[in-house]
């Protein structure tokens, strides 16, 4: 109680649950759907929602781009590695949780970007934070130039940073190169921008990207976590399909999705990677990712840098998908890449065709309303891989027919 | 270029190689130890320190506790899992990656803590970064006071919410009751602390702790990721132990140390967790834990929970080795904990002794120097379990007094 007898106490109770109910009245409350795949039948799964007893569905969101996740290979060596050294790692990298998996691994990730070294984390979320944060902390005055639909993890790294930033519009160059030539010459400066966004489908202009940093002398950060294992002639990504690795400072990826499993990492030089291993909190006071997760990855990079088929099939079914898609008049966003999404614009019936969709046809993905994308984009976001059948897509495609004139939506212009 | 002919362009190399140089300078550059676990024998592991091939040591120093990563429950639940659904979850939690592993582990975890919701995250650092950061966040002009012994992620989390921070002596009610009575009422609190103090091997006083909440309406956050699994009848931490658990605001544990396995949660009321599940970046954008590591977990935690023999283990271990090498006249930190710091005062010794200890006598422990701990009280940390015979017990202290004498190192007063 206060002097005057009102009570000032802080309702934390309420505080919580108006920020809740926010969410509610913005039709963005995010209800998880309860899944479990079926063993080596992927993108088969079955469903728990409420029902009575699972039911079964087809994934059509699953970042398991290419099946990896259900490969022989990678099973083995993870069923292996269980038996051979256990569970966890039981550490930090420099307090016990150092294993010889995580040393080969390491080295196999770097000679996948041509580069001198590079450095594990426990999920490409934290190499984004950590790296990033930390670069800006060693340079000091640094300004980071970050594209506008950069992920959530970049945005994380910039911010904690607490260093300059400077906006760029996506993938536009003029912008880019206005905001680089306003800045002091002698200002240290990195540029930080993705491979494939994987919201939008679309792929950044790398090659001239790097021509800016070369002319304003900015280092260069590259997220490849939506096209790592699915772009270049051994899975290095779309720098690799371009030829342009080398002129990357720092190359980040995933190892949750095209690869199967868990994890994330950086590749660079090897001082830079020194100087991550040695500065960030994110990499430093965290156990190790358990070596049964590394073993799986060795084995799914390994394969991946020599075999294509898994490569060829995503492309081909992609490029089904969106035919199909596009002939039958619904507004699929066109793209070069593997990632096939359908405007909405609407949080509410984006959410509402999903739940149609998983509970009338057995079919599971996922409406992506803000924060993930800008408000008023809303969409349904298709991954076909090399599992998804043309029987699949031709199932998909009528349903979404069905579904669109019901509901009275939008078709393409 | 500038103007008058100098090169005004930042040399980042040699920012970079300045920045490891520190670290050599300091005696506090790290290099990471090779190691490998042997099947169902740790701590017997073997080391691959540049040697010819393999060989055998004893490690001293992992937080796999309770050697849960080797138990036969979690490694059959594992590969269970494995095989029947893959490697990967796939996706994040809202999008394609939430299995029924994961919601049932939440259950169980939430009953560990007699809570009623948990939630997981990729490790217990995410879990302390993203918890922190997100709640003050969601609370307007709230301040955190926080232990000075406080974990790197809880540091981590509290600097990036941005909020205004006060730091409390280690354990020291006294002068937390002073900083929290010197806030205005009507400011939302939070009381940042840790159960045991790994590094310290002391315990924080929960109950007078949750007392000064009370009294000054302030919340609190109580990580016990050095307890869960190895105090309280199920497992619970000092807060079960204490009796003390329904005091606490939110309990944050990881999946990584006596479970074993890796990964992170809190344990809280239900609309807490939603607004943490909600918000929290660090939660949301990034993959979900393998289902296969879920699937250890909830072995682990359910084994523990009904299994007092591993806890007894490790406390009978702790005991012994104490008194062997106190009797020994070593400079043994003695506390009420399962860790048995030896301090070194200089990050150099500290190093020279484990370099012998690992070269001549097999025996894996890890110097913990800055910024682990503070500089000048750098030193060696013992972790027995229930795995270390008295045998190995033995050998480490005389291990340890022969080094004493050769190095002419001080002893205990
Ligand atoms: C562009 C981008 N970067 C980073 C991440 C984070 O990777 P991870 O899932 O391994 O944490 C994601 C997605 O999760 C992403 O889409
Ligand atoms: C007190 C404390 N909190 C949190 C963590 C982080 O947990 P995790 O290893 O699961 O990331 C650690 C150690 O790693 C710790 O010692």
């Amino acid at each position: 109680m206060s002097s005057d007898g009102t009570d000032v106490r802080v309702d934390y109770t309420r505080v919580f649950t108006q920020a809740i109910d926010r969410l509610h009245a913005e039709g963005r409350y995010r209800v998880f759907i309860d899944i479990l795949r079926n063993k080596g039948m992927f993108p088969n799964a079955r469903c728990f929602a409420g029902h009575n007893g699972p039911k079964p569905i087809t994934v059509w969101c699953s970042n398991d781009y290419l099946a990896m996740g259900q490969h022989p290979k990678v099973i083995e060596a993870m069923e292996e590695a269980l038996h051979d050294v256990g569970a966890g790692s039981g550490g930090t990298r420099n307090i016990g949780g150092n294993t010889h998996y995580h040393i080969d691994l390491e080295h196999e990730l770097a000679d996948l970007h041509g580069k001198q070294s590079a450095l594990l984390f426990t999920s490409g979320y934290v190499s984004n934070e950590a790296t990033l944060s930390t670069l800006a902390k060693i340079l000091p005055g640094c300004v980071i130039f970050s594209d506008e639909l950069n992920h959530a993890s970049m945005i994380a790294g910039i911010r904690n940073a607490g260093c300059e930033k400077r906006i760029f519009r996506h993938n536009d160059l003029a912008h880019l190169e206005e905001l680089l030539a306003a800045e002091d010459p002698a200002v240290p400066k990195l540029i930080a921008f993705e491979s494939v966004y994987s919201m939008e489908a679309d792929v950044a202009p790398i090659a001239a990207i790097c021509d800016l940093a070369d002319r304003y002398n900015a280092l260069t950060y590259l997220d490849e976590v939506h096209a790592v294992g699915m772009y270049g002639e051994r899975g290095g990504g779309i720098s690799e399909q371009e030829g342009v690795a080398h002129r990357l400072t720092i190359i980040e990826g995933t190892l949750g999705k095209a690869f199967g499993v868990m994890g994330g990492y950086i590749a660079a030089d090897q001082t830079i990677v020194d100087v991550i291993r040695s500065y960030a909190p994110g990499f430093i006071f965290t156990t190790s990712l358990s070596p049964v997760l590394v073993a799986g990855v060795l084995a799914s990079v390994r394969h991946l840098k020599s075999s294509s088929v898994e490569r060829e099939g995503q492309q081909a079914s992609a490029t089904l998908l969106k035919s199909m898609l596009n002939d039958a008049g619904l507004p699929v966003m066109l793209g070069d890449t593997h990632i096939v999404p359908i405007l909405v614009g609407d949080p509410v019936k984006a959410k509402r065709i999903s739940d149609i969709l998983l509970a009338e046809y057995g079919v599971y993905v996922q409406p992506i309303n803000y924060p993930t994308v800008p408000r008023g984009t809303e969409r349904l976001r298709f991954t076909p891989g090399p599992s998804h059948t043309p029987a699949m897509m031709r199932e998909l495609t009528d349903a979404l027919v069905e579904i669109w004139s019901r509901l009275e939506l939008r078709k393409a212009a």
